[in-house]
């Protein structure tokens, strides 16, 4: 049967399952990517584990979130990640050398082979003819202890483009045009697969400008063919021999088809507050602007920054704009240096920023109140730049170096100028600035550096075969993780930490949760019960975490939403809702729920009875665990699951 | 008579006052600086005192302290200094052009005039043979408006330098073997005066970090003469013509005197947490650092830059290490950028950040806990650098470099290379991103630009000849500015909102107070009452506004901390002393002090009595207002007094 590239990366890496769309498919992965933000986690779950070392072919480590370091909480992040990639023998990628896409790509990426990352723009390694996913953190954990990936097996949507791009036109008017067509929810359930003669017009950085935001579509992943542009790519990276071809075969189908003529494309931008809010940008040319953002791993190129830099060179940036230049690596960086772009954006009035992601995450470079911001950022939800009621236009280089020449937002076209030719350099400054794993001898002698808000995972126990638990909170429908565990500057510096960010469980439900959780641990633990869509919104892990630290051993609700009840199996917390809904109705704050031969039960089937103690009460309950999870949540969740599976050596 | 640079210049600017040591002198200010951090107050200061034009010859606003923009309270305030800047006739310098006083050094430092700063280290431009000092806010807002700046006149102590320095030992080392010497406090009264044959031997930037760190001596000011080695840096700035020659007449004396062999010096260090605290490197060679951190204005040249770039060329920092690379200013950073010294710090490792004050002064790259750090900033005040119990080590650039190879504190003597020579470029990069004043119509039409936590400063009234003041808080001794209002980071981001600000008055003592006082505002005011050292501690000028607005019309205590007390006049606050201490007794919070024929009375003598209602006791109190001062006090603070003038076109 012909494939397209999308089925010959699954099918090559497939462990588990049949390649049906919308089954669960287990795919071996061959390199993981952490970030600073997400990795503190990983790495407290790889020793939770105690996982000896890596099993994948590569995996990197990076630090680019959060570089500003107003304390010591951030800079012990850093050398406790260093000290973990270490141990575990990963990559690791020092503060400064960049944001992790585009160095991923630059020092790793291989045409061929799978990619997991916990950073949801993983997807922008796609450019390279891999198969590139963002996930959970724990999932990575798994991935690089060796375990395959779960996933619905996606559907494959056939981009063909033709054409050439016009001046002044580029690769992020691509992917906003297909965010115009599609909105931001259009790619779920897809990998978002590029093909036809307009690719060879695209250099590798465009297409992860286009793969990059794959996310903003919803998709699963984004592939391009790896072709002689990958390969010329590798080759200016010192790295040709990592390159080999892939391509669709000549018959191969989609599920979905459509076409986009390059040449027919214009400047684009994204109004406020959704990468999928497109216009062409001539609709808003002249309104004001407080600041033009170049970076960002939507726009991470050499190109991206030369072109602005042409665009700049020799003249002022507009009275009153912020011109602010956040370089994505620093291989890069040093590049642009060297040809004197760097000269050019100074000269103009650029803010030259550490290269990382800086604003784009929110860590600093707020627009003014009130102001109009223009970003080559990849998202503009609400918020999101540090500034509460902000107003963030996304765009490209040439759209935000002609607005910030103006002061008002400007299609490129318009300004008196010839289109700039850019030459990459065809050989970068490779440095070798991402530290290689240590030898396995060295590696295990590494101890793991751990600052005063690190703290080790606790070990937790097994599914007793009886439980006695109290319920200590009964709650209504709708129920956010945000209510469970609040994100934000409060409580996110104790990520690293689970005894201090366990403090903030439930708080805004229940402000005693806390005290009366921890005081169940000893006794054997307690129950929640909730309503509909429990655990709905932010993927947060600590949200299922943070309870069982504090003895949460089972959850009964009238349903889950999704990616919690994952969470909750993870860190093995009995997921369970109501056979008769009514039964809701029978519990209150302060019942004891009986579970006994617990163990057979949850083997045996997916209903069993419950008793209510003293309130000659049963309440008929589910479970929706498959095999697998039943054993995780035997073993009391994934990380002792993965445990005893590194002892086993499997 | 003969006299040495400092009595030319106090000679040249002389107002009011005698020249003799001890006696406050008025001096008039050719030229202001602000930065960030303080600027917005003297901002809304000159609105409040209705301000026309800066009569200043120049007056620069720099935005270089608060450069990372969390949220919108950040940009919000840079965008109302350069508003601000554009109505009263200012220079305004851009966020990302670079730290004040190297910038001011190179766009409008004159041989031959005063500068007066609002920033500690204003004295750095005392290199270009300028009288330049630090001072308060409103000091400095007054001299914008064309008052004279007051200080007592200092003393004059003559360093005599000879000889020339040693290969790997520079500037940096010449201030901390005076620091060595004299410690933190030697330097309290005096102006440092630098003659001899060794200043030849130092170039302009290398006399600034000298001049620099006087502000860590605790000298009043540093003096440099205006030789050939000014007039080559003007001339590289494109200024020649703002050269004329300085130097001390043939027989100048001096109050004290001194020698420095420039050719004996070597690697020196200051260990933390004073700057005063000097040892040779060699005795804590081996320690190992965490950081090592160049720039700031205390190493802000381009050879501090270049030799560090030189060291490091080819190289690799040490794993580990955080290379914090703070360039000082753009223009700097572009000839950095054009000479390929940044490739070289980029290849090495270093993390290049924007051109400001950054870390030097806590805004990010706080190092991670029990690390040593080291840097070329001036100070390692504990806490300084954002974590709690750091430890900052202060040395010379080349110093920091051998560091950041090795990995641990290194004297650079003992490296095996040859001692790199700097050339620097013969005509700097001027890109004139120091915005120019507006002309005068153009800038009357300038309205001030004030996001939604910048308020105005409110009118405030005259003193009234007849007051009755309830005591609202009884305190004892030393209670410290900390505790009238404290900084920090919860508080310190209200620096522009006064209203806003004032609700954290006096909360450490009594959480009551800001209502309390401020339901008095209607009721004519309130009093205190304190014990000795009333006042110590930081200068911060918001801990006599703020009690003020919230209704603090008199303050009665033992004695006052010098500062405190010249705010609280400045504020109109009547600061009164109890004439028999033992009268502190008598009073109690909720007593109410009857002030009749104030006005009156305070210009009639130091001395007179006030009512305590239904006490029937009489407490006699003493001022110790000047002439100046008491027209500053019946006008209801200098702000009302200095408004006047301008209207009267004084």
């Amino acid at each position: 049967m012909a494939l397209n590239i999308t089925q010959k990366l699954i099918k090559d890496h497939l462990v588990t399952g049949e390649m049906t769309p919308g089954e669960e498919v287990g795919l071996k992965i061959d390199q993981t990517l952490t970030q600073d933000a997400t990795g503190t986690l990983v790495m407290l779950e790889l020793e939770a584990m105690e996982l000896d070392r890596a099993k994948t072919e590569a995996s990197a480590q990076y630090v680019d979130h959060n570089l500003i370091q107003e304390d010591s909480k951030n800079p012990d992040d850093h050398l406790f990640l260093e000290s973990a990639t270490r141990r575990f023998g990963l990559h690791y990628s020092r503060p400064g050398n960049g944001v992790s896409h585009p160095v991923h790509m630059q020092r790793l990426a291989k045409p061929g082979k799978t990619l997991l990352g916990s950073d949801s723009h993983t997807c922008a390694n796609g450019c390279m003819g891999m198969l590139a996913m963002g996930a959970g953190g724990i999932d990575v954990a798994m991935a690089i202890a060796g375990e395959p990936f779960y996933v619905k097996m996606p559907k494959v949507w056939g981009i063909k483009l033709t054409g050439e791009l016009p001046d002044w036109v580029s690769a992020k008017d691509v992917i906003l045009e297909l965010l115009r067509r599609h909105d931001v929810k259009g790619g779920v359930g897809f990998v978002m697969e590029y093909f036809g003669p307009g690719v060879e017009n695209l250099s590798a950085m465009d297409r992860h400008v286009i793969a990059n935001m794959g996310a903003e579509l919803g998709a699963t992943g984004t592939v391009f063919p790896s072709d002689k542009e990958v390969k010329r790519f590798l080759k200016v990276q010192d790295r040709e021999d990592d390159w080999i071809e892939l391509k669709a075969d000549k018959d191969a189908t989609y599920d979905v088809l459509e076409e986009v003529d390059l040449s027919e494309l214009e400047p684009l931008i994204a109004k406020p507050s959704s990468p999928g809010n497109v216009v062409p940008v001539r609709e808003l040319a002249g309104k004001p602007i407080y600041q033009s953002y170049i970076g960002s791993s939507a726009n991470p190129g050499y190109r991206d920054f030369a072109i602005a830099a042409e665009m700049v060179g020799g003249q002022r940036v507009a009275d009153g704009v912020s011109f602010d230049i956040n370089p994505t690596s620093r291989q890069m960086l040093t590049d642009l240096v060297k040809e004197s772009h760097v000269a050019s954006l100074l000269q103009a009035g650029g803010r030259m920023h550490q290269a990382g992601c800086n604003g784009c995450i929110g860590m600093g470079q707020a627009p003014a109140t009130g102001r109009n911001s223009l970003r080559t950022t990849p998202r503009n939800f609400p918020g999101r730049s540090g500034t509460r009621e902000d107003s963030v236009f996304l765009c490209s280089p040439e759209t935000a170096a002609a607005s910030a020449l103006t002061g008002v937002i400007t299609d490129p076209r318009t300004i008196e100028a010839d289109y700039p030719k850019i030459k990459e350099p065809k050989r970068t400054t490779n440095m070798d600035l991402l530290d290689e794993p240590l030898s396995y001898e060295q590696a295990k002698e590494v101890k793991l550096n751990k600052g005063p808000n690190i703290a080790s995972i606790p070990k937790m126990d097994e599914m007793p075969d009886k439980m006695e638990l109290p319920i200590l909170l009964k709650m209504s429908d709708n129920i956010s993780t945000d209510e469970i565990l609040a994100g934000g500057a409060r409580v996110l510096p104790y990520r690293s930490n689970l005894p201090e960010i366990s403090k903030f469980t439930f708080e805004i439900i229940d402000e005693t949760y806390y005290k009366r959780g921890k005081a169940t641990v000893e006794d054997g633990g307690h129950a929640i019960v909730g309503g509909f869509n429990y655990g709905q919104g932010s993927s947060r892990e600590h949200a299922a975490l943070a309870p069982r630290y504090l003895g949460l051993r089972a959850a009964l609700v009238k349903d889950f939403a999704r990616i919690h009840w994952q969470n909750l199996v993870n860190f093995g917390v009995l997921p369970l809702t109501f056979v008769n809904e009514e039964d809701y109705d029978l519990l209150a704050s302060g019942d004891v729920l009986q579970l006994t031969d617990l163990r057979n039960k949850i083997q045996a089937g997916n209903e069993f009875l419950i008793d209510v103690k003293d309130k000659n009460e049963q309440i008929k309950v589910r479970h929706s665990l498959s095999d697998r999870q039943i054993e995780i949540m035997l073993k009391g969740g994934i990380i002792n699951w993965a445990k005893d599976r590194q002892q086993l050596g499997g």
